[in-house]
Formats: structure tokens, sequence, C-alpha cells
């Protein structure tokens, strides 16, 4: 094992990783979350075993931060959640100062573009719940590019799904946005034309 | 060739494509392109060269639509930008009945996550002058694949990335609708308060 197979940060928060080679159910689990999606360049079962085997186990207590939006170190690892439940706070607000958190669970990946481009963290995200992640590290990412690159190849297409599905929902929030603020500037515009007369 | 290697969409709007392999000069722009990109996964001169041997030459007049927002039908490619400029208008407006439209050009690739889910086209594209582009189709991706299993894993990592990067506008632009809402509702509180007067 290098260094590089556990950033600092989880090693911090989760006291203790360790391969999910060692924990049989829990590498069957991650590989049956992996596998379960959508047509055409779908991971297999064995392919999504090949991943697996490449993660380590991280147990989150309650009320830890996985992730901090912004943060730009620590940003070579995504997280595979296996257990537990995780909020996303993007701080984006939408309206009446409620801000944007969604709740996620069992098979959600985060913190996976960050592992491709090392970009900062775009989002909060906090357990619920105790937690039970699988991490790939950059260096995980890397052995199974040299040495299973079929298998990385459909993660990577797995991972730009991901980014689309993403896509498409925050398109949408952007045309309820687009809505919302024609409604109030005809109803300034109103208000407006009523307070001239 | 494969009937798959070129859609019927593409085909119909260009009268004619041929492999990029046919035009040396456009198949090294192509591969020059594609290898200009970031930080680690980065795809190397030779990879690049590789997924451009699978990419079919592409040629629009000016006022051509590439991709029609919501059309379901032949999504099964994208297209690299090799000459000329392009309209993406995602059909969301941003205020004062403006439409967002932004102006692309020589090394930007569209099209590619419908590429890999079937998703419907997100937005629609235009060639504002003659635009000369590589097309790669779910067969040339899947020939990638099964031959240079690496490069695909590359090319897929370089499509996340891309996706990231319009995630990260695509927030910034939703924080940018938050701040609009929240004074264009504080200026209706104003008015309201005082018509009330």
């Amino acid at each position: 094992m290098t260094p590089s197979d556990t950033s600092p940060k989880i090693a911090r928060l989760a006291l203790s990783t360790r391969s999910i080679a060692e924990v049989p159910a829990q590498a069957a689990k991650a590989a049956e979350l992996l596998s379960m999606r959508g047509p055409g360049f779908s991971l297999r079962l064995d392919e999504a075993t090949c991943i697996a085997m490449q993660m380590r186990l991280v147990h989150y207590p309650a009320g830890a931060k996985l992730f901090v939006a912004g943060d730009h170190t620590n940003t070579s690892y995504m997280l595979l959640i296996l257990e537990g439940d995780v909020s996303v706070d993007t701080g984006v607000f939408v309206g009446a100062g409620k801000v944007d958190i969604s709740v996620i669970g069992a098979g959600a990946l985060i913190g996976e573009l960050a592992l491709l481009d090392g970009s900062p963290r775009s989002a909060s995200c906090t357990a619920i719940t105790p937690v039970i992640a699988a991490a790939l590290s950059a260096g995980g990412l890397q052995r199974l590019l040299e040495q299973h690159p079929m298998v990385a190849a459909k993660l990577a297409i797995y991972i730009a799904r991901s980014a689309g599905d993403r896509l498409r929902s925050l398109s949408e929030q952007l045309r309820m946005y687009d809505q919302l603020t024609a409604s109030l500037q005809e109803e300034v515009n109103q208000l407006r034309a009523s307070t001239a007369k």
C-alpha cells in the first residue's frame, strides 16, 4: 500500500480505514450498487467487483463532515455510500432563506468529479446517521486503469453519466428560477405602475 | 463500416461524411485538440490520435442545426468542433426576455453526454459559420473500448471533466439567480409596503 491510498482527511475523520476486501459482505454490496446502472457501457457485476477491490471501507459517525464545499485539499478520492444517510448542501439558496439541501443514501456517489480533476469540493456533505462508505482514491483509480482499463473506462462513463444526471437536474432548477424571476419582475412592474397612479 | 457508424442525421445534415483518417491534417487537429487537457489522467497525443482514428469528418453549412434540444433520436454521437463557430442555446431565459446563448469554437465537445446515456439533446446547437467537426459514434466508442481500453477510459474521464466544468458554471448561474430573486423579492416587499401606506 502506498501513502496515497488513504488521504489524511479520510484517516482523520474515520479514525481507521481498511481495504474493503477484508469485509466481503461490504465488498459485495459495493459491487452490486456499482453494477446497478442503465443501458449500454454498463458495469457487469464482475467488473464492478474489480472496482470494489480497489476501495477502502470508511466509517463516519453521525454529524461527521464527509466533504466541505470549497475545500481544495484532500480532493483525491470519491465515496460510494453503502449505508446511512448523507445531507448534501450546495450552498445555493432556493428562496425564502431556504438552502438547497438534498439527502442521499446507499448507492449514491459523491466527490467523483474532484477525484478526476482535483477541483475543490462543490458541496458540503454531512453524515445524518452513522455512514459506511467505500472510498476510491486517485491511486486506486490509477491501478484500475493499469490493471483493468476496460473496467476503468466503464467507471469513468458511469461517473460522466452521474454528472449528466446532475446537469439535467440543475438545468431544471435554472428553468424554475427563470419562471420565478419573470413572475417577480412582473409583480414589480405592476406594483410600480399602481404606485405611480 | 457498419451502418451505426454514421447516424442518419449526420448524413442528412452534412450530405456526406468520411473517415477523418482520409484527411490527415484534420485528424492531426482533432488529436491535438483532444490532447490539450489538464493534469492527471490526460490524453497523450498518441492516445488522442487513437480516438481521432475512430472519428468521422462532418461539414455543416452556416445555419445548419447540429443538435435540437429535446431531440431523443440520433443521440448516438458527439462532435468535436474543429473549425467554425457554433451557438449553444439551452432554452433558459436569463431575464429581460434574453435567452442564455453561448458561442463555442474549435476544441469544444458537444453531445458527449447523450452519446454515453442516450438522453435527449439538452441544448440546440446551430452553426453560425461553416463548421467542420469530428464525430464519434457509439459504435466508434465501442471499438475504442475493445481495441484501446486505456484510451477509452481517459476519453471518458475527459468527458466527465467537461461535465464537471459545466456543472460548476451552472451552479454559478444558480447563485446569480439566487441573488436576483432575493433582490426582486425585496423590491416587491418594499413596493407593497409603500402601496399599503
